[in-house]
């Protein structure tokens, strides 16, 4: 076993008097009034706080499996910066607001790719009325006040996005606004967080080895069989037995990565199928909808996986 | 059968009161007043809903085959981002149209292309008497408001457009405005949808499978025969032979794709030719005018549909 | 015979009391006075026409051979986007300007090129004394107010320009701005029609199919042997002798084509080297300078044309 | 014999009373007065002739050897285009100012590069106090105001440059400023002039047919030994037996064109060797200095060029 | 022995008094105060002095172990720009704030990436109320007041900015602010500093020859065996024996440079691994996070390295 | 011998009374007075010389060998444009700075690099408090008041930048500024001088032959050993044996270029290695930091290198 942790991948959300009682779907059938349970985000009303945006108000969902949260805890107590490997869909993201929420901290998060610049994490120079002001990025807006700041993706961002990022990785934990001519100091409450997929990197795209080598690093993998029943019941509204027969579907197309597949079906397809079952559509019409036509272009992997379906519905 | 659904690719548009009461061509013989029957969007007067551009008034026609009209309503109940899967011409967008207009819900439509910038999507400061103004890009302004977001041909465009669609695809729901360091809750209402023929993609211009495990998928392909020719009547004015004739040809055609022709013969192509006949043009004329010239430069394929063409007429 | 339709390339000018009466060749000798017989576009004094700077008010001279005309008015008749195929300098300019005329609209001509961006067509902001203000772009200016919209040699331009007109081009016939963030609904009058030469379109620079499933297509190629002699006579002031022996050599060099040079002699050319005849410079002299030099660099190529006008001259 | 025209290169440059009475060198010892014989262009005081800074005012000296000034005038009165082939440093720029002088009009010189844009000969917006100001780009003035307008080399300039110009180069005349929404109908003075050298361009750099076919051509090349010895005698200022010992210097290189050497020396290079020599510098370090150094860096070529030096000198 | 110089890497930081006295990980426990004990960078009040951010005012620790210092201050003396040479995470940005804090003199320092442009070095206008106004870059503010400018990791940068330090690195000692049209000529205090790590460079991104030679080099490399036992200790808070196995580790995965591996394990993880430790994480679990999962993403390579780590603990 | 001239490269700068009466070294032991030795700029109080900054005011030294000083002299009596070559770090920059102090004009030089643009030397519109402000660039400023403008590395530019030069490199003398509809005739004291080295250029980064054609060239390369050890001894303080065991070091490794080293050690690279001996290091340690590690990264190379320098010293 190559993986240090697993964790439950579900949202028990807590949410506030009145809201809705019934299970919450992945995607949850929207109520129209404005209480929005897929939500983790809470704006403030005054402004006072610059990273009101980005706090976490209700617990997001997460059944510790392993050692993950313990270690992320000391991994932050000393500020480490942190990287979350993974493949697409098994829960960094999820794990990453969990743990922004038990700490207490709010959470900026950043979805990197290539054509990102320095200046979308730093800031720029926006023209006013008045002249020129600076409007802090993503980034130095974290630095500035004490926020996580989690980079999701970063492989895909240009050199220059995960240069900008060693002063604040390193003793330093400084951040230069060059264009300002301003140093920030990192705010105690920072810590750095990126993310990438092991299974994407080409030669052309690898973060260098003096970036990777500022981060701790946490492994992250699609649930065990009985967890990941329990998870897509649970959020997807279906029964164990319809669940366990999604997660079967999935268990055979995650064999056949690297055979005809790029990626497996994840946690995340599977609660798309339960949820359309849910809403009264066939389990064969959902599972094609949501598990088979999504990853799959080619017609005998489409048809391969069809009869994987009709096997278990 | 690999076709998930089929579907009627017509347009019985609801015309409002004194209008052409003929049947009215896919290009219309446009009359020169105001009402405009192949408009399928209306501006309100007073500017005061921000998206009453994209109110679809009149009903799409769409005469469905399959089970795709429940399946869509299914994962709009639970918001499931989409993704619309076939070849060039055989009715993506009208779907699309036809169930935003019986959803209720405005339309944003984004015809993308190579050089579309995520701000193009989530919107820019623009340079304002008074300084700088933000202005809403159309994925902006459809979470904001709540709208369906139809990202046409998604796959031509690059990295950073769909990767800047994660967070609003996924539990969170969201669309960080990093320039002008705001969150957007997406509205209850809002929805992705997006395109592509999978014929199209080429190793350097692929979804990422990030990106692609977060939708549910729905195939489409061209009518069948019977449809077709019934498609073609209604829509072009000539007789149902005459389609019959046209379709025939269209069918000869798409038998050759991958052949020497890189797509078929659509039904779109088939109402052109229809409507140049029903204007009086020989068919002759109007089939090497509307269904050949347009698909090929070779002589032989050229020689080829033409001879086709007066097999049947 | 596969070439459509057959044109007399020729400009019998209409022109107003008190011009020059007198044949007035391709690049006529210019009058110092302000009447421009080479210029088809009038410019209103008051402004209040915003096309008016594209009005066509003197009849274009055009013969039609083949039906041309008439399928081209059946095309308009139903707003069909148009594409006109044909080799360089056959006359494709000179047409779509004498429809216009025909059918009494404006016409807005675009020469694309490859680093003609989307806004180039659409239109942008620019910064006034009292912010930033609209520009239509020549696309938005003829959809908003009804013109003609001839985008010439469209395979030159990127991706964007081609994309931009789709929904210009379905049912739709709508123009989104998504920077004003407003949508134009195309004037009734309004028509897309675009030009490309088959002989250049490499794997590199196509149209991409779901582009050209939306136009009906005719083609063009040089016209006949008399009807030539009598355009290059007429147009450039030489007898039917001359103009005889030139269009002789212009056939010459149209065989090579494809063997050592990559396109033929075009009418223009022809027309050139008459008017160079007429204003007193010896045959040889002439051809050599505007028939053989400028489609060659080759100093083998260049003596067999060379030759081939010596068999004449 | 593949050339067309022959000229004498040499400035026998008419000068105005009290000016140095003596053979002014290419680069002439440079006076410190105001006068200056190298300079063609005079500014005007009031500002009232846009093109007042492009009259040539001095006759530039041309002595004609074949029919090149009468073949340009008789394509000047029928505003023909025109396209000046030759190598390097052979006259080309020089006999388009004879030209211009001779015709009494304004020349506006371009020297295109690949990172020129349309921009560059169009014109732009500029920020002004009161807002954007349009601003001609040198293309647009000689349009405007009736100048002949010399593209240099305009194979480097990138294709959006050479698409501009084509609707300057046919029947229309005319220059669409899209930016500005404005139509410019030609002066009747405006001709377009290019040149280029067909040894450099390769397949990657070459201009399209549909550009060249616009254009009437005349060939430059080298001038014959008695008139390049009289040239060089006359600009540089040494004695002919002296100039005739360069132009055999030249001779011997210009043959190993195309075997190590990519151009041979020009007459230009020849006139800096005399005007060094004519300084009293040693004729061996001239010739190395003015001749050799300049054009190889390779040391059996540097060696062999020394050795052809040594034999006359 | 191929390297000059050893150093011990820790941080005796000297804080002032009231500060946190027990030992500080490298990344500390944060304390919630403004006492930051990982700055190095303090800032001054009145902003009268324009380097005060970037003055070191608590001594970084740093033992001598070679000649490194003594050879540093020579090169300063003669203000010789100095090359660090050396891996990742050995040190050679620590060295050049100790050099400075020794020196007395402000550092600053900048992170080169290949987006970097010249302008971002030396400064550029920015847009006021009042008009452009200049901004000095980090390099011209560097050089106008007297600062060590250090560019870290030059060999990223594009070649604008290595040619923009050549007239700042010969006896001229200037930087022409080209856009601004003034010439600084370096404070007598001011050094150029550059680092880079050889193993880096591939023949697409090295430093050219006339930059290289502008320098004198340092060669750096991780520590001796019982130096780096000390500094692991020192800066992690585990006891000696712990720390001497994770320098174990280290120096076996050092080995598999180049077989498997990019970089080794540097000082810096060590330190981040004793950290988690000295927090309470399980050895085992530490040394993964910290040691084994940032550094390679090949499972047997992977497998490698964790039964390196289970044969210490 | 394939070269020219040989020169003495050393800087007995003529120092104003007060000055520091000791030898000063390359990079001087800088004083914290205003007096700066190693600057040849000097700055005009008033501001009424716009190239104040650019004038040399104290004599750099140059011990002519050959007959450089006379061919150059010769060359500038007659403006003609000059190309320095030859090997890095040889003395090019000083030379043209020796005689535009001999000619007592004043120098404008520019480090060229690949990202520099034509409006980076012809100048730009700066946006002002009263709209547009338009700022020569140093090219213009030398053509427009009369410098030698001195492009360093020219071949690094891109084409636009080479371009750009031609009209003032002949007869015409002149610089349009055609985004200010201006053309500049150049002042008579304005001359071009630019270098590059030969070893550098590759297919891709080669000067066109007609940019090359229009310059003489001069050669330069390392000066002979008793001259360098002159030049060595009086740079950087040391005595004639010390020196003279520099020289022999640097002439080993000269013979190395092309069999692993890409250039030679410098005559400055001697100087630092001398300047740090003359501070007290001990001479194996000033090599291995001055001579060595800068220009190679080769174990083997520079093990071959230590061992050289260890047999001198």
């Amino acid at each position: 076993m190559n993986t240090l942790t697993r964790r439950l991948y579900a949202a028990r959300t807590q949410q506030g008097a009145g809201a809705v009682p019934t299970p919450v779907p992945a995607h949850g059938t929207v109520p129209a009034a404005a209480t929005r349970p897929a939500a983790a985000v809470a704006s403030a009303a005054d402004g006072s706080d610059p990273l009101a945006a980005y706090r976490i108000t209700r617990e997001p969902y997460w059944r510790t499996v392993g050692d993950e949260v313990a270690l992320y805890e000391a991994a932050y107590a000393v500020r480490m910066p942190m990287m979350l490997k993974g493949p697409t869909g098994c829960g960094k993201t999820r794990f990453v607001e969990y743990m922004a929420w038990k700490l207490g901290k709010p959470l900026i998060t950043v979805a990197c790719h290539e054509d990102m610049t320095a200046s979308d994490l730093v800031g720029r120079f926006l023209l006013d009325a008045s002249g020129t002001r600076w409007q802090d990025g993503p980034l130095a807006l974290a630095a500035r006040y004490g926020a996580i700041c989690y980079l999701d993706e970063v492989v895909e961002a240009r050199q220059d996005t995960t240069v900008v990022i060693h002063p604040l990785t390193d003793k330093r934990r400084m951040l230069p606004l060059e264009k300002k001519g301003e140093v920030i100091e990192a705010h105690p409450d920072f810590q750095l967080v990126i993310s990438f997929n092991p299974g994407y990197q080409s030669l052309m795209k690898d973060l260098k080895q003096s970036t990777k080598q500022r981060f701790g690093a946490l492994d992250f993998d699609y649930p065990e069989h009985e967890v990941e029943v329990e998870i897509v019941a649970h959020e997807s509204g279906v029964d164990r037995e319809t669940a366990g027969k999604l997660v079967h579907i999935a268990e055979r197309a995650r064999n056949l990565k690297g055979h005809g597949l790029d990626e497996g079906i994840s946690t995340r397809m599977l609660i798309h199928a339960g949820s359309l079952i849910a809403q009264g559509v066939p389990a064969l019409s959902a599972c094609r909808m949501a598990l088979v036509r999504p990853i799959t272009d080619d017609a005998d992997m489409r048809d391969a996986l069809d009869a994987a379906v009709t096997t278990y519905f």
